[in-house]
């Protein structure tokens, strides 16, 4: 056999070598391929493992701190706490330098690439890839006419539900589902899952089958703190008091809608089409969706950025009449998380539109503002809408 | 106004801040959101930029090496030699800790998420997203029962081409398109930019409209080293020579070809059929095209790990009868650059197989064995065929 197969220059592994058996517990879900750390053990406790050999501190940041012990071999290890059930972003600090865990698959969140560690549990079930049908993900690029001077082509992603791509005259409603601030198109998928989540649900009759849409809803510069400039070193959204995000509003109903109900078998209808968002996202879809209630028949806000909510004054007076809102608006549903540093304000909120007879629904759960909840509240919010 | 938006909480960005006006040149086209370093000068020279107070020594390593040097602010630079056009995986290494660049978007490549520059060129035009229309990027799964012992749900690429989701009845051809060795599904179109390649040639009526397919080709470990277990750390591929790419070989023609061409609009015949892969991914392209002629008529070897070819014992003698092979493989094209370190080798196996009589493009440009060539590669097959 002369064939001679060569390929070892691109060959480098990060595969961590044990001389027995592996240590106990599982790597990560959200690991890198191959990668076997971090690791979560039986306990749920999670233990971080990292090459650096020359490195004075090792640290983990984000979640804990946790500083990392250099062992004979060279490796830096520390054992967590045992952690509830969910996903968590985190950082490696080497000798000042924050970076990324090359253990972890990559995430788009804090305006940066970073890692995150998921600890699985029983309710990590409904978004799983399980052996249910699935629907695809789609990367979609479409000319925006609104975005910037002169206008720009946009990546959005698009999911559709099993059996879209052979079911060739059936039409779907759609839900244009926003990420939080430091996070963009990619997050619902990537941290989110909603693309296991609605396969699961839409399995099991628990969520019609619907199209999701998501896009980069960071607002450009111009749009910070009432048309000002972002303050120094913040980047896109450092001051969104008062944010009217009109970019991104003219962005989605001149742009975004007319091109998915062109492009895709939609049901091009208000009461066929759901805006939602969580924190940044959940504010710009009340604002985008009080001013647009031709487009949009449902609104979600999860742990929502909406503090202190004065329904008689706020956006310009759009809720001043209940009854045209509740008219208008066939689904409001707000979720908030009690350890979430939003929570005093969004119930405050909640509490102003109870007084001033808006109809919502209004689930307060555990947690904080993280994916493990935002998660859940798709699956709720998600089962509520196209009834 | 007394709306709130406490969203700070989420707001951590990397971007960095000038005092007066930013540094020449611009960020590079790889760089994640609003990242301004690494930067691309205006003679081709990059300049590197990271922020770690406490280390003793900063390095980029897989590009140069380049030793940074700490500066007054805290921030460590370095400025390259001039680079030619092109991509370029690049590690940072603190104080002996390998990890990426923060500044950087994250590229799986060498069987890890890494770091990567893109240099801007004329030669990039090809590649750019441009004004015109374009295709979409779907990831999809399907459930592989020749995956493992009892089968599993696999992750694809699948590129279909403007137009494809308003044209409800016009099919298409199919080239299925390999990574090398370290890379995965993701990578054609990530690294490659397979898609924009596509849009515009397709748009000047170089490439024939047609779907692409991106599978996962890492062979398991019982596949390497004519079924030995792999090199203790060398992970999935660490000893490919005489590999049969057996279990993967079964994925593609049991599994996936039929999972396409029940789902996509897709033309199932072997003349509108075609597979291709560059290093790791031509090998398999050899061995699974020579295995089925049937599904196949089309076969592209970008820099493949094929040396030395003998084209009478090797492939179980498939490629001893000429005027067989010659009638049975419309195309067989095979592309290396001349500074690959596999160059003369599949050189090599380019002469044997012209001496044998085994009609073939024979494509020697520049380059080494990265990116840069392999777009060019796909340019060149692609515009070949489905004629």
């Amino acid at each position: 056999m002369v064939l001679r197969l060569i390929i070892s220059i691109l060959l480098v592994s990060t595969t961590v070598t044990f001389a027995q058996a592996p240590p106990p517990g599982q790597p990560a879900p959200s690991n890198a391929p191959n990668a076997q750390y971090p690791r979560i053990n039986p306990d749920n406790t999670v233990t971080f493992r990292i090459r650096a050999d020359d490195a004075m501190s090792v640290r983990i940041t984000t979640l804990g701190p946790y500083d990392l012990v250099k062992g004979e071999d060279g490796f830096w290890t520390v054992t967590t706490k045992p952690l509830a059930p969910g996903f968590y972003y985190y950082a490696v600090n080497v000798d000042g330098f924050t970076t990324t865990d090359p253990g972890s698959q990559a995430f788009f969140g804090y305006n940066r690439y970073g890692s995150a560690v998921e600890v699985p549990g029983s309710e990590s079930d409904f978004f799983a890839p399980k052996d249910v049908p699935h629907g695809s993900v789609r990367q979609v690029w479409y000319f925006s006419k609104s975005t910037g001077a002169g206008g720009a082509w946009r990546r959005v992603f698009v999911y559709t539900p099993p059996g879209y791509e052979a079911n060739g005259n059936t039409r779907y409603p759609v839900l244009y589902l926003q990420h939080g601030a430091g996070e963009n198109e990619t997050s619902w998928m990537n941290q989110g899952h909603a693309n296991f989540i609605l396969d699961n649900a839409i399995a099991v009759g628990k969520i019609k089958p619907m199209i999701i849409v998501n896009e980069n809803g960071l607002p450009p510069p111009g749009e910070f703190g009432r048309g000002a400039a972002p303050a120094a070193g913040r980047g896109r959204g450092g001051a969104l008091i008062g944010n009217r995000f009109a970019e991104f509003e003219a962005v989605v109903s001149n742009d975004l809608v007319p091109f998915i109900d062109r492009t895709f078998r939609t049901i091009p209808s208000r009461d066929q089409r759901a805006l939602a968002g969580l924190s940044m996202g959940g504010a710009q879809t009340m604002r985008i969706g009080l001013d647009h209630t031709e487009l949009f028949g449902s609104l979600g806000l999860f742990s929502p950025a909406i503090g202190n909510l004065d329904p008689a004054a706020d956006y310009d007076g759009k809720l001043a009449d209940a009854a045209a809102i509740n008219k208008s608006v066939t689904l409001l549903w707000i979720g908030i998380g009690r350890e979430d540093s939003l929570y005093a304000g969004v119930k405050a909120s909640h509490e102003n539109l109870e007084k001033a007879g808006i109809r919502h629904v209004w689930w307060e759960t555990d947690g904080a503002h993280v994916w493990t909840v935002w998660r859940k509240y798709l699956l709720d919010f998600g089962s509520q809408l196209f009834r």
